[in-house]
C-alpha cells in the first residue's frame, strides 16, 4: 500500500483479487540494507515524555501547501475509490437499521472516522458511508420514517491540523451531514459510549501510543540498535514493539467496543506483514532505510548530529497478519463479519521516485522537523530523491505488504 | 461589559445588584463623535458574498502571541468569575436530571458553548456548568446510578482557531468531559435534533450573520453612511439593523430548539442597549468610531484609502432590552426561567488606555487584517493608543450597556 501505509489517511485496497486472510511465506531474497550507526531510544523518549500533551503524535503535515498532505494523498484517494464498494456492501449487508431504534429515541446516525488526518479523503470515505446508509434507509419500508440525521466524527490527535479539515470540508449545504472535530488520541474513549453507529479507520493503526519502554533502555538486549523503526529483524525489540502493538490495538478496540451501539459497525482497512516476512525486505523498509542514511550522510556534513539521529524512532509497528489476526480475535466484544485480504491497483506498479518522496515527505515532515529542527526537511527530502535515484528500488525483488479489510460488529 | 461585548469570549457580569429586565431612559449625553465622511455598504457586502464559505465570520484573533484573544480576554475572565455563582444556581433549581434517563438509555450529558472562540474562558465555563451538575447528580438519591458521562461541544464559526483551542484545554486526565469541536455558524443548526441538555452562550448573540441588505443599497434611504456600525442614530438603517437582528436571534433559538431535549436548558448572557439610548452614547461606541478616525487620518497619510474605508462595516447590533425581550418570546419553544439583568465588577471602573487598545485589537484583529491586508493593524491600534491618551474616555458620561442573564427551559 506504499506511503498509505504511513499516513493517518483514509486509503485502502480495491476488492479483486480476494483472497482468505492465511500467512503466506515470501523468499527471503536480500535487499540493500543501510549501514549507519546505532541508536539509542532512552533519550528520545525520555524527552517525549516531558512534552505536556501529545508526547507522541506526529499528524500529517497540514496547510495546503506544496508539501501538505493535502496535495500528496493521491496515491490513497486511489486506494479509497478502489474501497468504495467493498465498503458498500458490508453496510448493506452487515447493518441493521433497527439498532437507530433501539438505543436512542432520536433519528441520529453517527458515524465516525478514527485518525482522520486533514483530508480530503477522509471526506469521501464518510460520503460513501452516508449514501450507502441513505440507500439502505429508504429500502427499508418498516422504518419509523423520521428524517434520518448524520453526525460524523472526525477523530485524529489534538495537534493535528483541525482547521485544514474543518475549513476543507464540503459546504453544509451540499454535505448533508452534521460534523464534529475530536481531538484525542483512539487508544482510548473519544466518544461518549453507546453513541456511536459506525466506526472506520485506515492505514492507523501502526501508528503507536508510544516507543515501546523495553527498547528504550540501555541496559536491555531488547535496545533496538541499528534502525530508526522496528524491522523484525532484531527479537528483542521485536518482542518489544509487539507487546506495544498489542496493548495499543487492544486499547482501540476496547474503547470501540464502549463507544458502538449493540449491532454497530467497526470497519478496519490497513497493512500487515505477511507471516515470516519481515519489514526490512518490503519497498517501504528500504525507503525509511534510505531516510535514515540520509541523515547519517547529513550528520557526516555537520546539517545535524549523530546524537540527533541516534535519538530519533519512529513509533510505528508493522504486525504480521496472523498476529494481528489474534489480536482482534481477542476483544470478544466484537464479531469479526468479514477478515479479508485485498490488493490495490498500484500493488504491481513500479512508483516514480518524485511520487515516493512527495508522499513520505507529506507524512514525515512534521516528525522529523520535531526532533530535528528548521531546515532539516528540504535538505534530508533532497538527498533522498538523489540516492533513490541513484539506487532506484527494485519493486519486484521487494516483498508486498498484506491488505487487509475487516468489518466488526458489536455483540 | 466593554470589550466583552466584542468577544465571541464566554463572559458574563456578577450577580449584584440584581433587577429585573425593564428598560430604563437615560440623559441624552452629547459625547464627542467621529467626523469622517459616508460609508458605501454595496461592494463590501458584494466581496464578502464571492467568499465561498464563511462570508461574515471574524473570529477572536487566533494562536497565543502577544495580541492573541487567548492573552488579552482577562476582562472577560472577571466576568466569567462574577457569574459562576448564576449558572450554578439556575442549574441547581432549573435543570431535572430524569430528562436524561428520558432521552437516550445512555448517561450522557452534553454541553455546548456556542461561539466559544479558543479559550481560556469556555473552558472555565464548561468546568463550572459540569461541577454543578455532579454535585446535583451525586446529591440525588433515585438516579439510576450508572456513571454519568460528560461531552462538551465546542461551537464556533469553521474559521475560528479550533487547533489553539485543542491544544490548549485541559489535558483529558485532568478535565473529566470528552470533548468536541463544532464548526459552523450558531444562526442555524451544528448539532442533531434533540441531543443537547445543556447550551451556554455569552456575549456572542450582537454578532450578525450578515451586513443586513437594506443597508447595502445605494439607492436606499437605508443606506447607513456615516459609520462603521450600527449606532441607532439612522432610523432607516436602525429598522435595517432590527430587522436583521430578529431573523439572527430567531435563528439561533429555533436551532437550540431542534437540538436541546425536553427539559434542557440554554444559559444566555450578553449586553443590551437601556431602551431610548443609542449606541453612540455607550463609550465602547465612542472607541468604535475613534477606530474610525484612525482609520481616516491613514487614509490621509495614503496607509490605507478611503475607498476601502467605506467598503467596511461591523456586521454587529446591539438591541434595545425591550426588543431583545420581545425577539426571545417570540419563540414559543422555550419558558422563560429566569431573565435578570445583572453588573459587573468593572462597570465603574475606568479603564486604562492600554487595556482598552490591546482588548479590541484582540477581538477586531482579524476583521480589520482581513478587509485592509498585513501592515495596518499595528499602525491602526498605535493611533488608537495615542488618540485615547489625546482624548481620554469619559467613562462618567458615557451611558452603560445592560448585561443580562437569561435561562430558557425547552419545553
Amino acid at each position: 500500500m506504499l506511503s498509505a501505509f504511513w499516513g493517518h489517511a483514509s486509503a485502502i485496497a480495491i476488492a479483486s483479487p480476494i483472497v482468505s486472510i492465511v500467512g503466506f511465506r515470501g523468499d527471503r531474497t536480500t535487499i540493500r540494507r543501510p549501514t549507519y550507526g546505532e541508536m539509542k531510544f532512552v533519550e528520545v523518549v525520555e524527552k517525549q515524555r516531558e512534552m505536556p500533551t501529545f508526547p507522541q503524535s506526529f499528524p500529517m503535515n497540514g496547510g495546503d501547501g506544496p508539501h501538505s498532505y493535502i496535495h500528496n494523498s493521491s496515491y490513497q484517494k486511489v486506494a479509497i475509490d478502489g474501497a468504495k464498494e467493498r465498503t458498500r456492501e458490508a453496510i448493506l449487508e452487515k447493518l441493521d437499521l433497527e439498532l437507530l431504534n433501539r438505543n436512542s429515541d432520536a433519528n441520529i446516525l453517527r458515524i465516525a472516522d478514527f485518525g482522520c488526518s486533514i483530508g480530503p479523503n477522509t471526506f469521501d470515505v464518510v460520503q460513501n458511508i452516508i449514501d450507502t446508509v441513505k440507500q439502505k434507509h429508504l429500502k427499508k419500508e418498516t422504518h419509523i420514517g423520521a428524517p434520518l440525521e448524520f453526525q460524523v466524527c472526525f477523530n485524529d490527535q489534538p495537534n493535528n491540523d483541525f482547521n485544514t479539515l474543518f475549513r476543507t470540508q464540503p459546504l453544509f449545504s451540499r454535505r448533508e451531514y452534521l460534523s464534529v472535530g475530536v481531538p484525542g488520541s483512539f487508544h482510548g474513549r473519544v466518544l461518549p459510549r453507546n453513541s456511536l453507529h459506525i466506526g472506520h479507520t485506515s492505514y492507523t493503526l501502526h501508528w503507536l501510543s508510544t516507543i515501546p519502554q523495553h527498547v528504550c533502555d540501555k541496559e536491555s538486549p531488547a535496545l533496538n540498535k541499528s534502525y530508526i523503526q522496528c524491522n523484525n529483524l532484531v527479537d528483542e525489540v521485536t518482542k518489544a514493539y509487539k507487546i506495544q502493538f498489542k496493548k495499543d490495538i487492544g486499547g482501540f478496540l476496547e474503547a470501540r467496543a464502549e463507544e458502538l451501539v449493540s449491532g454497530g459497525l467497526m470497519i478496519l482497512s490497513g497493512q500487515c506483514l505477511p507471516d515470516g516476512i519481515p519489514k526490512a525486505l518490503t519497498w517501504q523498509g528500504v525507503v525509511i532505510d534510505m531516510i535514515g542514511e540520509c541523515l547519517m550522510d547529513m550528520a557526516k556534513l555537520g546539517i545535524t548530529s549523530k546524537e540527533k539521529i541516534e535519538l530519533f524512532s519512529l513509533p510505528t509497528y508493522i504486525p504480521h497478519i496472523s498476529e494481528f489476526k489474534a489480536n482482534i480475535e481477542q476483544n470478544e466484544n466484537f464479531k469479526i463479519e468479514t477478515m479479508e485480504e485485498i490488493s490495490h491497483p498500484m500493488d504491481y506498479m513500479p512508483l516514480t521516485n518524485d511520487f515516493i518522496t512527495s508522499m513520505f515527505r507529506a507524512i514525515l515532515n512534521t516528525i522529523i522537523e520535531k526532533h530535528f529542527g528548521d531546515g532539516v526537511v528540504d535538505e534530508l527530502f533532497d538527498r533522498l530523491a538523489k540516492k533513490l535515484d541513484k539506487y532506484p528500488i527494485n519493486f519486484r525483488r521487494c516483498k508486498k505488504y498484506v491488505n487487509y479489510f475487516i468489518v466488526l460488529k458489536r455483540k
